[in-house]
């Protein structure tokens, strides 16, 4: 039972690595047990197909992130600080994935919304709850800051919608050019797109 | 002549067609041959590898693109309303795709730019250029507007490299979820990435 269990971790966890590096279109079953060093049959012991493997993939990265956006967005501080640690620690988590093997990998969930949302209806499912859970989470901390008149839009959930939509294009540009200090404009453009005047946009206006 | 010149297009639209329905990585020069109707010898005639190919279809992709941009960018309008019109048009090209195959396929450039930049560094390196090229030409917008003191940032380039993460992360979203509506959000956040106040805005923090 133990020795099962790890053989699924590991076909996991090597799928992970390899949809990381290359994509899921271009592995193959054979590849990903190599890589996880258990053999070809028990494959299809754990997983009906490729597809089945990479709703599993997407699963379990989800848990993981799930948790830590719960931490950081369901925490005491002011909901702008929370926003703000949501951009440090994702900044921060692509820079230790840099440091780990060598470049930006980006967002896994953008990463397959571009190449298979189109391919794989279950795949492009399974990453609209996914986002759906994720504008959820940052809306509800909007909602917070614009009861205590911290922000100022009109519809929460659209403005919680474009800053996710924000990220994944910022993640998109430390990806191309494997630089996470891109990251860094996340906190002044969520401040922008929540229509909180900073001092600095006040006097480069005038 | 002519006909060799008919077979190097047949090729690169095959390609482009491919590419933006399954992305690059699983792709075969044998189905690409076959789409395109041409003998697999006549690939390797006209483009050296298939990253030859993937980089042609990029910069065929960027010629029309970059027509479209600088046509509206340098039109004769007041600064926003052609960043205003470059987001319409966006929407509309995205509309139009869709309509003839099925399923909003999203940008090309932002698609490879998640499956290949670390897999291929000519790539990476082609669109970095192509992005480059783009944030500078919004940022000519933005640095007229803000002369016409009617935008409110500090940093032009910094602000068009937001706008276009934004247009990114936005064109992604309209992707996942098959729906170019998801664009009309764009014009809106331009706005407020620029510390443009709107009515709206103003209105909603009272």
């Amino acid at each position: 039972m133990g020795r099962t269990s790890d053989a699924r971790a590991k076909i996991l966890s090597a799928a992970r690595s390899l949809i990381e590096l290359r994509g899921y279109s271009a592995l193959g079953v054979a590849e990903i047990c190599k890589a996880a060093g258990v053999p070809k049959g028990s494959f299809y012991y754990f997983f009906e197909s490729k597809e089945a493997l990479a709703l599993a993939v997407i699963d379990e990265h989800w848990t993981g992130q799930r948790n830590t956006w719960e931490r950081i967005l369901n925490g005491g501080d002011a909901p702008l600080d929370r926003l703000r640690r949501l951009f440090e620690e994702t900044e921060a988590g692509q820079l230790a994935g840099q440091e780990s093997c060598g470049s930006v990998s980006g967002c896994l969930f953008g990463n397959l919304t571009l190449e298979m949302s189109n391919q794989t209806e279950s795949v492009r499912a399974r990453l609209q709850e996914i986002f759906e859970a994720q504008v959820a989470m940052v809306d509800s901390v909007i909602a917070e800051a614009l009861e205590r008149q911290e922000v100022s839009v009109s519809d929460t959930r659209e403005a919680a919608r474009s800053v996710v939509a924000q990220l994944e294009g910022q993640v998109l540009f430390a990806k191309l050019y494997n630089n996470t200090r891109r990251l860094g404009s996340l906190w002044p453009n969520c401040l922008a797109l929540l229509g909180v005047r900073t001092a600095d946009q006040v006097t480069a206006g005038a």
